[in-house]
């Protein structure tokens, strides 16, 4: 007996009903990014090592897939190199590795293409990446990545464009409560500036985070916990109380750093950033300047961005930021750039928690022809090709078995009408049209089904 | 410095100008799938090497890329495991391979969900697959496969139904000079009857194939030199001989297989197959049975197609055939299907060939802002958001740079209108706009800009 067929740990089907589903987000973000002049790339799904590795740190590394070389792959490797174990064999026999994110494929791509490319060069990428990470709910081994960014100029409209992008996208989805979330680095930099703890702005936010939940005694407490001076700790106290509006907080801040050359520009970037956006005709209500927003990766040079949906579980569902030399490490100096990213897996659950999928997808069939018997199918295809014809997805049941199973094939796909031929049907030249929501039917023309169903 | 960077042998990006293009390939095979109710899923990208080994001959084996188990790879291995070489140690070091191509996955799929699964299931799939094969032109090691499949019924309406396909898609796609080859394998069962040479046919199919080039006595000769016995070869001159339209060759096929039960109900399907064409009202012409079909993959039963793009080097871009047992091997018997795949690396190439590729992308910026200083910035984020609101595709540029290097910019991104913003653009609340077509200029409200492109 054949063994019981698997798919790897932490990997998924979609189905028909879950990639309808997909479809619908992956669609609704590429008409914004589209609205807005970006287009797309694609890259392959195997990169060089070389490419790939010491770009994600050391635990990133660990997590790359990497891919056995075609053929004898022992061939440049001995016994010795075999004793010295996997770390020091998998260089001799795995050159290449499945991409973990669209971020260092894309600066390769720029790098690579610098003298065909018009900069700026605004790209969107949507495809999936892969990481070797314990699987767990909600964290899978293959997953999407939906990524735009622009390069090459340092603009901040590209800031301001990326709030637009995101707006549309959240109004276009039917999300009315969420939060963008934006931070400068170069106001971390100044904080850290402010309490003489340089390199420590990753620490000072984690507990500055929970000034909300806390309180502002508990965070210095915290503080103190992770090493922070008693002189450092009061210094920053004027920080934790800044209040009021976007601009309010930022006027106070401006303030603070008053003798910061780094913190005054980090202030001005954000009141430029959200001058432009009242500009634009946005809803600026739902921009909320947030001091304590870090974002993990250690790029960021300028503005950044999180995303996070009210009322759900899911926290953050969209991120990114400015970085000044993203293509450095490929040799490629001084290339400004900023870019997000759309998690489409957590958009899922985010949709679907708030039921927010249209509940007739726009992919699925309308109309599905039943024939009583075999006499009835050359009439039936004729139909069906006249329905296609008109735009109407149209399935014939290929089978002229019992009218009963074919109908609840209907139900199951959820397909609206059923159109039944019989002899009279034939006779006629016309179908009975079944409406299986409703139960009705009607004797009807191929014409008045198409303007029926058309007009839906 | 850095090094170059590169990516693996076989591989490519592809930029947006190829991405567009191959949108609307895949939008044009999406959409016909659709009208026929097909609906997507799609599978991981890595299988287990269990699900994918022994399923496609030696050969195929020996061009799957496998995955490195994660982690310490080497911990269920030893030093001798290792002297034993490539081919032993494998099995040991990786369990998982990249997918080579989307049948074997979608066989697995409907024996893991044969329980939800509505049948006949109906399924399209568009992703890459990979292949170690030695890289050359057209042959590459990450291509896509754009595969529908119905499977769970004998029904011979689905394989109309595929003829139906290619002709939309075709159609669509302004592909006009095509053929549309159909034979049926219990066709070539019954031939290696008559001649008496089972397990023959794909020989016999080869010398066969070049009748039309190299005329009766060549391809005799051709099959003696391949071992056929005389007597063979004299049994076989009257299929050589048949001619006609297709229903002639199937009639004198009928006689010639007089005897042969497989050879009757070869040609009955095929007959029924022809029938079902012309009740769908398609263009039969472009459909043409060919005796010396035979297509390489071994698990087809039934129909088998092929579609080759006339007047154009690239041959094949699409096949397929019914199958009865494909989910047999994963131990769910009885099975029979029926599917086709397109080939999207060689429709491109037929396309860029007979420059039928539309002119102006869907997907390209429409208009672009020009702001001759950053006073003009704050008015043209307004009016890029209005034409957005408008469903225009719109860019700023994001710099107050030179006004020529925005239109170059413009002109390199194929976009056809720019509005240029001045100080009396600003003073009038309206937009110079520049065809950069005709170079004509003419100074407009955003509602009459909008007027305009969107009647274009």
């Amino acid at each position: 007996m054949a063994d019981k067929p698997s798919i790897p740990r932490g990997t998924r089907d979609f189905g028909t009903v879950q990639m309808s589903k997909r479809y619908y987000i992956f669609d609704t973000i590429k008409q914004t990014f589209r609205k807005f002049g970006f287009q797309p790339i694609e890259t392959p799904a195997m990169e060089n090592l070389s490419v790939l590795l010491g770009k994600y740190g050391e635990e990133g590394d660990k997590l790359l897939f990497r891919v056995l070389n075609s053929g004898d792959f022992l061939k440049d490797s001995k016994t010795e190199d075999y004793e010295k174990g996997s770390k020091h064999l998998v260089s001799k026999i795995a050159e290449k590795g499945l991409r973990y994110d669209l971020t260092v494929p894309f600066a390769r791509y720029v790098v690579m293409n610098r003298h065909e490319l018009t900069f700026p060069f605004k790209r969107y990428q949507m495809q999936p990446v892969w990481r070797g990470d314990n699987p767990q709910k909600g964290r899978y081994r293959e997953f999407y990545q939906c990524d735009a960014d622009v390069v090459g100029t340092d603009s901040l409209i590209c800031e301001a464009e990326i709030v637009a992008m995101i707006q549309e996208v959240f109004q276009n989805l039917g999300i009315k409560e969420y939060g963008i979330k934006i931070n400068n680095r170069k106001i971390l930099a100044a904080m850290s500036e402010v309490v003489e703890a340089h390199g420590k702005e990753a620490e000072l936010c984690v507990a500055i985070d929970k000034l909300d939940k806390i309180g502002q005694e508990k965070v210095n407490e915290e503080l103190k916990e992770r090493g922070f001076s008693e002189d450092s700790i009061q210094k920053i106290q004027p920080i934790l109380k800044i209040n009021g509006s976007n601009e309010a907080q930022l006027a106070q801040l401006r303030a603070i750093f008053v003798n910061s050359e780094i913190g005054q520009k980090g202030v001005q970037e954000l009141e430029d950033v959200l001058s432009y956006v009242n500009f634009m005709d946005l809803d600026s209500s739902k921009v909320e300047f947030d001091v304590s927003l870090a974002r993990g990766l250690s790029y960021y040079t300028g503005a950044i961005f999180e995303v996070k949906v009210k009322n759900v579980q899911i926290g953050s569902v969209s991120g990114g930021g400015r970085y000044d030399n993203l293509t450095g490490v490929f040799g490629m100096e001084g290339v400004s750039g900023v870019g997000f990213s759309f998690g489409v897996d957590r958009l899922y659950d985010v949709l679907e928690e708030l039921k927010l999928f249209p509940t007739q997808s726009a992919d699925s069939t309308q109309v599905l022809i039943c024939c009583f018997d075999t006499e009835g199918i050359d009439f039936g295809l004729q139909i069906a090709q006249g329905l296609r014809k008109a735009g109407i997805r149209t399935e014939i049941y290929p089978e002229a078995t019992k009218i009963k199973k074919q109908l609840d094939y209907a139900n199951k796909k959820q397909i609206p009408f059923a159109a039944v031929i019989g002899s009279n049907e034939i006779k006629e030249q016309k179908m009975m049209l079944k409406n299986l929501n409703t139960s009705e039917q009607k004797l009807m023309s191929l014409q008045e089904v198409i303007e029926l169903v058309l007009n839906k």
